[in-house]
């Protein structure tokens, strides 16, 4: 496992490791919420989860949707569309060498951002709050591409 | 691609290559069966798809939702929504070097429970089958991600 | 960082890391079409975002549902949905030593059919264009996720 070991003592590679870790941490804190908001407003989607809350066409009225609920599934599609773009292009501009200095940087914006455009989203903020978080989480994964494809472009 | 072919002769990656490689490919069953009910059951979301199916007026009848249709796709975001923490945490904690029957334990009772996940969605079971299942996965992932961080943080 | 830079003087593995960032930024710019729609036809899922757009209940009639916003969405939930398997499967089987000639096929077919998908769904094209988009890409995951678990199966 000699190279394993080294691909670990990298340190741009240790600090993408340790921020993808914390966001996607993040991101699956969103079906706790999820499951948080549909068991404390009962609001349901499969007659089989609220069988617990009555019989028949009683459990029925359940099955319905809420603001607070379809704004949390929202968070979690949002972060899921621009997480899933940063671990790809962040593992693979990891690989390519990049400085050290400027790969934390980028890392630390991308998940102080997404972190913010959850509360912003949650709370929520009024706007351009979470246009904000967003844009700079979108910028950090473009600026990465950009600077993956200007060195190792192989087509 | 001296170093390449060593991090395919490591035991614990290519374990994690089986196992991502088929909870991927379970995922991507869930398309064929989204696009089976629609078919089977003429409900479609875009005019174009039910162009075959009557002309004008007559075709708009199939732009509808349908309850079967809706809970494959709720199966197929819940399962995005846990396999990509899974492979994000999942990759880079087997190339943190941890202990052969740890790992596999981890990725088998992964892929065991987002398939016993999508079996209680589709079927469906009476809860709480699909949510033990959620849990199964979603503390599998959290336990990689805890061993990760616990062993290579670098902020 | 000897090995990382091995890793990256791989030409499969180059390969693999340009066209996963072209389909991956492909991916986030949906996000953008999404947000051109909302903006140019003032339609809102968030009360926070119509505020610029007028006072209390004048708002709120921007809290609607739109077919074009809606297509959009559709079309990035299934590049979501097809990306992210190429991700992880893509990324594995370039680890396992495929033949280089063979390996770029995949990619290419694979973020050309992904490329043509999104023309297809935002046109919209008749079918079966994006059925046949869909298809090609599905079958080129499939294709790289046989040939890894037919060399490197490990359960």
């Amino acid at each position: 496992m000699a190279n394993l070991s080294q691909l670990m003592e990298n340190e741009v590679f240790m600090a993408f490791a340790s921020y993808t870790t914390i966001v996607l941490s993040k991101m699956m804190f969103m079906s706790t919420a999820t499951a948080f908001y549909r068991l404390t407003r009962k609001v349901f989607a499969n007659p089989e989860d609220c069988a617990g809350f009555g019989k028949g066409e009683n459990a029925k009225k359940y099955l319905r949707t809420d603001d607070r609920v379809e704004r949390v599934r929202r968070a979690h599609l949002n972060d899921l569309e621009n997480i899933v773009p940063f671990l790809g292009i962040g593992l693979l501009y990891s690989l390519s060498g990049p400085d050290l200095s400027t790969a934390i940087l980028h890392f630390r914006l991308f998940v102080g951002a997404r972190i913010y455009h959850t509360i912003a989203y949650l709370t929520p903020l009024p706007q351009p709050n979470r246009a904000l978080a967003f844009f700079i989480g979108y910028g950090v994964t473009l600026s990465m591409a950009y600077r993956l494809l200007k060195s190792k472009l192989y087509l």
